[in-house]
C-alpha cells in the first residue's frame, strides 16, 4: 500500500522544464519550431536527455533518434512507458508534445521519490516526431517503435530545401540502413499526456478527459465542374455554377456533422474557385472535406453521407464530379486496462473526469497497434493549439500529472 | 418610300470582314487581343478606315484615336452613329465589339446603294475602347464622347508592363491634352449592333434581342472572420466557422437571385479561405458578390437583400462581416425613340424578336447619358462570349444587319 500523501508533483521544477523547452526552437515573430533533426531538435533533446540524467534514468537514443529515460525494474524484463512527442509544427507553442514528454519525467520522478524502484521498468519516452513539419514523415518516431518504418522512406522524402531525411539522419550520427532496430517487443502499456487541443474540457469544467478512442479520419478533395458563363448575360436558370453547388454541398457537410451530434465533425478547409473572376460564373471549384468520428460504425456512416450527400447536389444540379480519397484512418480504440488505470487515478485524485475521444492524432494512436495505450487530456486554454497562444496553467497541469502517475503506479509497480 | 427589295446586305462581303479583322491579334494560343494603342489596335483601326474609304465614307479619327466613317447628310448638321468597339479582351472572340462595327459598315453601305444619301449624316462609330484589358479605363472611348474622360486620367493609368497610358497615346500620335476635343454634341441617335454574349436568345429560339435597359450591376467584396481551429478537436457546435458560414451566404444569394426571376441574376465569382488547410476550421473567408438587375427599384432591392441576408447568415452564425463595395451602377434604359425604330425594323423584317435587358455592359450605357441609344442583339452560340468559341453565322447576324438598317433609315432618311 502507497502512501499517497507522500507523493508531491514538483510544481515549480515542471513549469521550469516547460519555460525553458519552450524556448528551444522559439521564433522572433512568436511560437516555435522544431523540425525532426534541425539544430534545435537537437538541442531540446539534449536538454531533456540532461534533465533525464538529473532524474537519476539512464538516457538511451534508438536507431531514429527517439530517446529514453528509463528506471530499471526490479522484477520484470517487461517495461511501461510514458511521454509524447518533442517536434513541433511552424509557428507551433510550448505544449503540444512537449508536455507529455516533460509530464512523464514529473511523474516518474514523483513515483521514485515515493515508492522507490518499479517492479516493471519505467520508461519516459520522448519520441522524435509526430507532426511531419520538416518532412511528410508524420509518426515517424512511433512508427520505427512498432516496426513500421521501412529504411526506404528515409530515400523517398525531402524537406523543403531539398535536404533528404536520410542525409538528415547521417547529420545527427544516425543511419538509416539501421531504422528496423527501432522496433520494440517489451512495453507492456504507454499513457501519453497531451493537451486537449480544443474547448470540450474548458468549456464543460472538466478537469481530466481520458481518451477512449483516437476518432477515425476521412479526407478528400472533392472537384465541382460547372460551365463558365458571363455573369450578366446568362440567367440563373440557364446556370450550372460550380460555386453554388459547391456551397451547397459545403453547406449540407457541415449540417450533416452537427445533426450526427458531437463527437462527429466535418470540416471544409480549402477552396479554390476557377477561373476566379468577379464577374464570371465559376466553371470549376476545388475544396477538401476533413470528416471525422470515434465510432468505427458512425465513421464509415459520415464518411459514406458526406459522399452521398456531395453525388446528391451534383447530380441534381447537373453538375461534373470527382472524389479523390487523401486519407482514411480508422478510429483507434485505447486499451481497456490502461484506461481503467487512468480512470481510478482520476476518481482517486477526486477530478472531474471526462471520457471523450481525441479529435487529433497522436503517437498513442500508432503506438496502440502493438502497444496497449492510453491518453490523459489536460485542458487547452481557450481550445488553442498549433499556435503561440497555446496555453495550460500549471494548476491544470498539475492534477493531470498525478493521474499519470497513479496509473503508472498501477501498471508497473 | 423606300423599295425595301432593292436592300440588300453583302453577306460575303461582311463574313470576310469578319474573318479579316478577326485575324488582327491573332494568338498562337487561340483567340485574339487587341489592346488601346497596341500595334494590333493599330492595325485593326486601320484596315477598318480603308474599308470606310471603300465604301466611299469620310473616315476620321478624334483626340483618343475613335474612328468615324461618314456620309454626309443632305437636309441636317445632326447625325446618326452605329457602331461598336474594336479593343478585345484577352484571349477574346472575333465578333465582340468587332461584330457592332463591322454591321454598321454593311447596314450603311446597303442603305447608301438602295436609298442613296441620308438627310441626317450617317456615321459608322469605331470606339477605341471599351473592355478596359490594357489599361484599366473602360469605355474610354465613348466616355470621351460624351466629355467624359479628363486629361490627368491619362496621367493616372499603366499598363502591365508599366506604360502610362498618356506615353501609349503619344506613340499612336495622340495628345492627351486634346481628350476634351472629343466631346460629341451632334449625334441625335446611335443604334449598337452586339452578340448577346448570353443564351437567352439561342434557348428561346428568338432571332433578334431588342436591348430596352442595360442592367444595373451591384459588385461587392464579403469578408466573413470567424475563429480559426483545430477540425478534429472542436465540436461542431463551439466552431465560429467562416466557410460554413460563407457557404450559406453563397448559396443563399444564388436562391435571392433564382426567386426573383428572370432578369434578377447574382453570382459569387471569387472565394479565398485562410488559413486553407484541410484540417483547420477556416478563420476567414473572402468572396465577391456580383448583382444585376435592369429595373431601378429591383435593382435596389436585390443589392439590399443580398446585403441583409449576409448580415441575417453573419449574426446568426457569430461571424465578424465586412462588406466593401466595389462598384454600383444603376441600370441605363434605351431611348424609346430608337427602340421603337429597332422594333419597326423587326417586325417589318417579319422577325421573332425579344424585348430584352443586356446583362453585360456596353458602351450604348455610356453614350445613353447625352445620345438616344438602342441595341440590338443577335444570338450568341451556346451563349459563348470573351472566349475563342465566340460564335455567330452569318445567317443569324444578316437578319439583324437589315433591321440595323431599317432603323438607321428610319432615324436619318
Amino acid at each position: 500500500v502507497t502512501d499517497w500523501a507522500r507523493l508531491t508533483i514538483d510544481a515549480e521544477e515542471l513549469q521550469n522544464h516547460i519555460d525553458r523547452l519552450g524556448e528551444v526552437g522559439a521564433l522572433e515573430a512568436g511560437g516555435l519550431f522544431r523540425g525532426l533533426y534541425d539544430r534545435n531538435w537537437q538541442r531540446a533533446i539534449d536538454l531533456v536527455e540532461g534533465w533525464m540524467a538529473e532524474a537519476g534514468l539512464v538516457a538511451r537514443r534508438d536507431a531514429v533518434g527517439n530517446l529514453f529515460g528509463r528506471s530499471e525494474g526490479t522484477a520484470s524484463s517487461r517495461c511501461v512507458a510514458s511521454g509524447s512527442h518533442i517536434d513541433t509544427v511552424r509557428s507551433g507553442g510550448r505544449y503540444d508534445g512537449a508536455l507529455g514528454v516533460l509530464a512523464a519525467l514529473s511523474a516518474v520522478k514523483a513515483l521514485l521519490r515515493a515508492c522507490g524502484p518499479p517492479k516493471k521498468s519505467l520508461e519516459v519516452l520522448v519520441t522524435c516526431e509526430e507532426e511531419g513539419s520538416r518532412f511528410r514523415s508524420n509518426f515517424w518516431g512511433s512508427r520505427a517503435i512498432i516496426g513500421k518504418v521501412l529504411p526506404s522512406e528515409a530515400r523517398a522524402l525531402f524537406d523543403s530545401d531539398g535536404v533528404g531525411l536520410g542525409d538528415a539522419m547521417r547529420e545527427v550520427g544516425l543511419d538509416p540502413a539501421r531504422i528496423p532496430q527501432a522496433a520494440r517487443g517489451d512495453i507492456d502499456a504507454f499513457i501519453e499526456l497531451h493537451i486537449e487541443q480544443g474547448r470540450v474540457l474548458e468549456a464543460g469544467g472538466h478537469a481530466i478527459g481520458v481518451v477512449d478512442t483516437i476518432t477515425g479520419m476521412h479526407q478528400a478533395r472533392v472537384e465541382v465542374t460547372g460551365r463558365q458563363d458571363h455573369a450578366g448575360t446568362t440567367p440563373m436558370d440557364l446556370r450550372r455554377d460550380a460555386m453554388a453547388g459547391a456551397a451547397e454541398m459545403v453547406q449540407r457537410i457541415a449540417e450533416l456533422a452537427t445533426e450526427m451530434g458531437r463527437p462527429a465533425v466535418a470540416t471544409v478547409g480549402t477552396m479554390s474557385v476557377r477561373p476566379g473572376a468577379v464577374n464570371i460564373v465559376p466553371g470549376e471549384v476545388v475544396f477538401t472535406v476533413d470528416a471525422r468520428h470515434p465510432v468505427p460504425e458512425q465513421h464509415v456512416r459520415l464518411a459514406e453521407q458526406v459522399r452521398r450527400t456531395i453525388e446528391e447536389v451534383a447530380r441534381r444540379r447537373g453538375l461534373g464530379l470527382q472524389v479523390q480519397p487523401i486519407l482514411d484512418h480508422q478510429p483507434v480504440p485505447m486499451d481497456a486496462t490502461v484506461m481503467a488505470a487512468i480512470e481510478a487515478g482520476a476518481l482517486a485524485e477526486g477530478l472531474d473526469y471526462l471520457v471523450m475521444a481525441s479529435g487529433a492524432g497522436h503517437d498513442s494512436q500508432i503506438l496502440a497497434e502493438r502497444i496497449p495505450a492510453g491518453m490523459i487530456f489536460v485542458p487547452s486554454r481557450d481550445g488553442r493549439s498549433h499556435s503561440p497562444a497555446e496555453h495550460t496553467p500549471i494548476e491544470q497541469i498539475v492534477p493531470g500529472v498525478r493521474v499519470l502517475a497513479r496509473a503508472l503506479h498501477r501498471l508497473a509497480y
